[in-house]
């Protein structure tokens, strides 16, 4: 039997996540991969599991296995509560949901918010995954323009005076894929911006508690609460593969999240999410988390020190103080791509710019480089490759190299 | 800030799940519930929880929690290729997914699939959660004709030949809400029938291990394995608190799963479905099922016999020969509506017939009931006053009992 005739009109907008066919080739033994989004496995922590796991089947029985509230599980739910406080988050347990990833409530709010050809703001470049939850909805990205400090100002003005957005999507804190983050002052400028325009922010917080130096600026949400949907996830501080997100937004929109979850998937992992709140409630992730970036600091420093000393001074790249990607930009001097496949076949790999954009066309003189999954001395080894494979490429691109070589 | 403008025009046909409004209801305590479709908690292997969770930790380490494939863990669709050979459908384990509930394949089936306004075929009365699941994909849906043995060929035929049907939503094991099941003379003409017209098929099969009685005939992918997408669950037999759905699919379809998965969720608790996989492979379901059914077994038929001493005789019902629900139905001859609140009132809880149909104005008469959750005295007791309830409302139709009493 032929299906093709049966896909629907939406399924020949959904393309294969560019980056999950990267990581396929680069999961090759040998290869040294700056390429995922991805946590050191000995992040995780293994240690505790076992008790953990006993903890949870001790304490809630067969509950932790039966069927829960497609909201989430309340004991999770109140130990988030306490959490986001902290962070200046202020939602009571009842108003925060959860889902299967943070990716699960990209996907709802795409469900509910998108209706096709709305007009969607994205950073350029962007998280792709959410662009991969918002395109089967069919929407239309307009781009909003970001410099060293995240999205500019007057780019999100400009957009919202242009005409309807339906919402405005950021990843405010070490962003992926650039590791930027806006600053105290543009987040309260960002928030007088949408209450002006009363537009509505989804926040998408992955990486903040990944910071090495420095002071965190407290989330967009907390200077505009009632116009901005916070999205977070315990997959960078606990384990991605629980797959517990969590979100706190206005209360229409988490009614309609809710009954589209029921939908979906009917509710997150019970057990999962027990475990998830045995962990926080517990105090497991102060006692665990200056571990994770012990781990990681070193790796970042080693690759930004890396950079200095092997990439051209054409390149320019960020120096995020936290989370898991720094970003570089040879602008038109160097074509990305072919540096990807040079390096790749030096076992060494990497995501080229391009992907991080809803449009077609820009980053393709860019590079996202991750530093939390190998370790430091593989970390200069590759960075070294790189280095090379750019002088070669922009050489080549000047000129300098034949095509023959 | 007011949100209502920037919901979706999907979200509008998006509803409540009237069941789930119904548990929150019948979780009062005191209430006996034979409304949801729920395992009993003492049907799940907490004797061997712990020892799955450390043998899983010992086995796969940090592995366990790592992100993984959207397609699924290898080891999970290993042993799910071994187990589904045994029920006659042949798929390696490269041709089996895994999503976070049989749910997540509905919704998945629905966003690949349907485009607003394309007829999809279900059975009448058919299962709530797949209307939900497809009704954001806004489609319209035509009635197949139900009888004793499920979906009567003819209709199905007829519907086939009427115009274009993006896929047929079938349950034809122990069926909700009806507990009926399709012989097996039944399912090779319903094979013969989908694959004369070219038709595809999605077999929701989350029940066929729940039989007390009989043999089981194979299921309908075994007759047209090109045409059927066949889903099932480890909810019933393991825990619903995992959320692990299982399916084996043509391969086109099963490509565009994954594709809508990655936006979705990215993948499936890779910890869960590894505590699944050791499960299944260390032989723990062979060991533990006995025990579900013989829990089960003796539920059923209190309630089957109480019924038989307590509803009218103008009442017909459904006798399984497994699952989990029991189906009655007096055509116009009483209100179910009423007999629900006036059950709810003493405590004992049902889900009215109507909430089962695509269409308004079915149903009004019907009742399912649920025979896993309450133990048999107690199910002996909410039958009688059911009985009692279903007598005063038909009276009442009748015209026997005032509007005051």
């Amino acid at each position: 039997m032929k299906f093709e005739h049966l896909l629907a009109a939406r399924t020949l907008k959904i393309h294969d996540n560019a980056i999950r066919e990267i990581l396929k080739v680069v999961s090759r033994p040998g290869m040294i991969s700056l390429a995922g989004g991805i946590p050191a496995p000995e992040s995780f922590p293994m240690e505790i599991m076992n008790g953990l796991s006993a903890a949870v089947i001790e304490k809630y029985g067969s509950g932790a296995f039966q069927y829960d509230l497609t909201e989430g599980f309340m004991p999770l739910r109140e130990a988030l509560s306490v959490r986001l406080e902290r962070k200046g988050v202020t939602a009571s347990p009842e108003e925060i949901i959860i889902a299967s990833g943070s990716q699960g409530f990209l996907d709802a709010l795409g469900k509910v918010l998108i209706t096709r050809g709305d007009r969607v703001a994205v950073e350029a470049p962007t998280y792709l995954g959410a662009i991969s939850a918002f395109n089967p909805y069919e929407p239309e990205y307009v781009r909003l323009e970001t410099d060293e400090d995240g999205v500019v100002p007057e780019s999100l003005e400009r957009t919202l005076a242009s005409g309807s957005v339906k919402f405005v999507y950021l990843v405010p804190t070490f962003q992926n894929p650039t590791g930027r983050t806006i600053p105290l002052a543009r987040r309260r400028e960002i928030a007088r911006i949408i209450q002006t325009y009363d537009a509505l922010v989804i926040e998408d917080d992955p990486y903040s508690d990944l910071r090495y130096r420095g002071e965190a600026p407290p989330p967009v949400k907390s200077f505009a609460p009632d116009h901005v949907v916070y999205i977070s996830t315990l997959s960078k501080i606990l384990a991605p593969g629980l797959r517990i997100g969590f979100c706190a937004a206005p209360p229409l929109i988490r009614e309609w999240l809710v009954r589209v979850k029921q939908g979906t998937d009917l509710h997150t992992s019970t057990f999962n999410q027990a475990l998830a709140a045995e962990y926080l409630a517990g105090g497991h992730l102060e006692r665990h988390l200056p571990g994770i970036l012990a781990l990681y600091r070193p790796r970042q420093e080693a690759m930004l020190t890396a950079m200095a000393a092997c990439f051209p001074e054409t390149i320019r790249w960020s120096r995020p103080e936290g989370g898991m990607f720094i970003w570089a930009d040879a602008d038109g001097g160097v074509d990305m791509e072919t540096v990807y496949q040079r390096a790749v076949a030096r076992n060494t790999a990497f995501v080229p710019g391009r992907y991080f954009y809803a449009h077609d066309g820009e980053g393709r003189g860019a590079m996202r480089l991750n530093f939390t999954l190998a370790e430091a001395e593989e970390i200069r080894r590759a960075v070294k490759i790189l280095g090379e494979e750019i002088d070669w490429a922009s050489q080549k691109k000047s000129g300098s190299v034949s095509e023959m070589s």
